[in-house]
């Protein structure tokens, strides 16, 4: 037996056959920590594999596959005709530090991020879950309570188990043919969008088409306009990747074109709500339409057109389009299912003109290949169906009704201290405070209260509007309406 | 009756009382149209509604609906007393280009790109979907018919079932906990990485994990090492961030981090798979480990370790990860389901340094808000379950059997002509070529006949190695794989 046998001290190598881990792969574990803690130094010898599993009483296929292992990774090195050594390639200060966690940070990451890292790190947006009960008048989410679940879930259940073996795999990166028709014929005639399949990207919701269309269209440095009060989703897209953005005040007509002509007559970009403003509900009026579409036509800038939530139009037709509009391809339009089907879903869809297909599509296989793909078949069948229609029908009726049970509510235990204008689409609207000057003072107490109400000047970059709350409706039952108007009425 | 009716021509206003789509609707689309083509002029005085419905032979009530959308949209105006008019507002060149389809591109639109959108245009990527049929020897493929898809759809479905509320609203940016908790579990285990489920961000695949990483790390004109030859979608994901890509050399040890150093020391980033490289499928060996975490450590610099199909290890056990090792948070751990689920999920994580949580968090919400839920919701009880272990220990025997199966034809079809080396790890193996030097001829012929076998040489960027072929081995049955070396036999 070799001399060095008696000195070899290994410690917390405890090797437990009832273990679940391998005999080799704890014995592995053991050495390893053992060569890293420094309690086998660098040029130390080991037993050899046979005088090895003796004194361990493991097997010696056991040691061997161990051994085999550490050589594998460089932590011993073999001498032909010598043995087996500890490596002298560690450098020192690996061999005592043991097992401390990463979590060791004595100086602070976040100034080693990048120029635009640190942009980042500094956006306002929204990273935490809703609360558990969805409360009044939380705004921007559609009935969730009323989507039909059963008819989704069999539909998914049905792709899931016909599913073929290449949708499995990598797929398009611009989605699933069928999803980009069905959605190409539903917006032609739902929204009078002039598009083809073939214009159709699909995306994880209106943020990646965000996110996207700000990379692709502008630079750093670059001018976006953003309607103030506005969605704040939006500039937080812009922002983080370094596109100025410009407020530009938004009035009866939806936002003031005069005023960003003033304020950046050069922007790259106009960001906007025209079917119905987040959060105001404003519709543009046509000539804003067309002054928007003339001033982009004249300036090569784009015109973004977030058609978020226009599905749902109480007073006659949707309104149709900007984009059905644009002559001279300066529309991109963003489309999502958030609002129609559920948030969660993570799907939405950007049209935009034949000569930009391709960019599109490569932005979006580079930022993350393609969309799951179960969710573009479930809901390519769910549209084809006709469920998709109906459940827009449903809700459309739904959210008129509770829409005015709020402003039922309102008018009742709110009259003099809350105007609520009725609003002709959408899934919230705003109650104007005639007595209360700081709005976000009072959603302060409402939150306090339970009641979720979103001051309008929460949503201001340098506008001054008058005092408001944002309601959302749709997914309230008329008990949690009432509820939320009393306990509102508190306050008010 | 006003004299003027007479005079109003209305093209192409076909009502039709059977269609869907209702009468008012109708109405409204060929009165816009009419305004449109410039059919009604601008200050054209339109019947009264009265009138109207008579002339048109369709209800009041129709009539009013369709004049108030018109109204709205400011394509009429109401004067009090003196009925309702065309706008005036409407710009001339609106009024004649009827129904010209955006695709009147006359220009290049690409050229009003941003820098950055131009520098994606470029980018190579992959955008298209797998063929049809999966054909021998298709690399980057886990063997997808294999994929225990019955346990998955009654896990998904129970999950559609049992959804609650909030899970169908917003989510976290960063990922469902359960989730997060369950892969690092896994990874703890299985690649000695070191972290917390709060460390853990959940991505839609690994490409997203690379886009988002780039962003926060490294600015326009910063440096990443990239493997040469090496993964292009992760040159893409630099090369579309602005990030120049520097080709470091990698040789049987892994990346030569001396020649890296060499030829940019100042790099912000080095992108590694030190697992099993691709293509290549060498290990990186525990002295390179130590020198480019020195390296990092020194220079501030990231270590991007994308460990995509480590799981699947043949010899001994599984690798322990780069991160592992590291003790001074520089390394950035990807992981993905992409190999050990399947590709269509979408579903991949970054570990990150607690320090830098709160930035990838904004980074993932601006980029695209969240992860679909139910893949999240199913995936981690599938891990819970023990059906993940189980289908890993599963592949991992039936690859090894099918890299075994590969050795073995090549050996017998094409002795002398291409080389195999037993790989220890993933899902392909490289076949060098011994008496052809242009793999990419090779690699043509193939196609031709069918088989999928890219050349090593289109995966470098500057290097000069060996002819070879990557030959994927997992998805593929004896007699596919049969079938495939006996076509590459007539070529070599």
């Amino acid at each position: 037996m070799a001399k060095h046998t008696p000195e070899l001290i290994l410690t917390g190598l405890e090797l437990d056959k009832n273990s679940k881990r391998p005999m080799y792969w704890q014995l592995y574990d053991g050495l390893r920590q053992n060569i890293l803690t420094g309690m086998l130094r660098a040029g130390q010898r080991l037993p050899a594999s046979r005088e090895f599993s003796t004194m361990l009483g493991v097997s010696r296929s056991t040691v061997l596959l161990a051994m085999d292992h550490l050589l594998s990774e460089g932590y011993i090195i073999g001498k032909t005709g010598s043995g087996t050594f500890i490596s002298n390639e560690l450098p020192e200060k690996f061999l005592y530090t043991s097992s401390i966690k990463n979590s060791n940070e004595s100086h602070d990451l976040n100034a080693e991020l990048s120029k635009r890292g640190k942009q980042i790190s500094k956006i306002e947006i929204s990273t935490t879950p809703m609360p558990e009960a969805i409360r009044a008048f939380q705004p921007g989410l559609p009935a969730i309570r009323e989507f039909p679940h059963n008819i989704w879930s069999r539909i998914v259940t049905r792709c899931l188990r016909m599913i073929s073996t290449p949708n499995l795999g990598y797929g398009e990166s611009i989605g699933y043919f069928p999803l980009r028709e069905a959605i190409a014929n539903h917006i032609r005639v739902a929204r009078a969008v002039k598009c083809e399949p073939e214009q159709i990207i699909i995306v994880n919701g209106s943020q990646q088409a965000l996110d996207l269309t700000a990379r692709i269209l502008a630079d750093p440095e670059d001018i976006a306009w953003i309607e103030d009060p506005g969605y704040l989703g939006a500039k937080a897209a812009f922002s983080g990747n370094g596109i100025k953005t410009i407020p530009v005040p938004v009035d009866h007509e939806g936002l003031n074109v005069t005023a960003g002509k003033k304020a950046a007559p050069k922007a790259r970009i106009a960001y906007i709500t025209p079917s119905h403003q987040y959060p105001l509900g404003v519709t543009m009026s046509l000539p804003r339409r067309l002054q928007i579409l003339d001033w982009a036509n004249n300036n090569n800038a784009w015109i973004l057109e977030d058609d978020y939530d226009s599905e749902y139009r109480y007073g006659g037709n949707p309104l149709s389009s900007l984009q059905g509009l644009d002559e001279n391809n300066r529309v991109i339009y963003l489309g999502t299912f958030s609002k129609v089907m559920f948030p969660a879903l993570r799907l939405g869809y950007i049209v935009v003109p034949p000569g930009l297909v391709e960019v599109f599509l490569r932005a979006k296989s580079m930022s993350d290949r393609h969309n799951a793909m179960i969710e573009q078949l479930a809901l390519a069948e769910f549209i084809a169906n006709g469920d998709f229609a109906r459940h827009i029908r449903k809700m459309r009726i739904l959210y008129h009704e509770r829409q005015q049970t709020l402003i039922f509510y309102a008018q009742k235990h709110l009259k003099g201290a809350l105007h609520l204008d009725p609003s002709n689409a959408g899934l919230h609207s705003v109650g104007w405070l005639t007595n209360q000057k700081n709005d976000k003072l009072v959603s302060e107490k409402a939150r306090e209260l339970g009641v979720i109400a979103p001051a309008i000047s929460a949503y201001c970059m340098a506008a001054k509007v008058p005092s408001g709350l944002s309601l959302g409706y749709a997914p309230f039952t008329e008990s949690e309406i009432k509820t939320g108007i009393e306990l509102l009425a508190n306050i008010l």
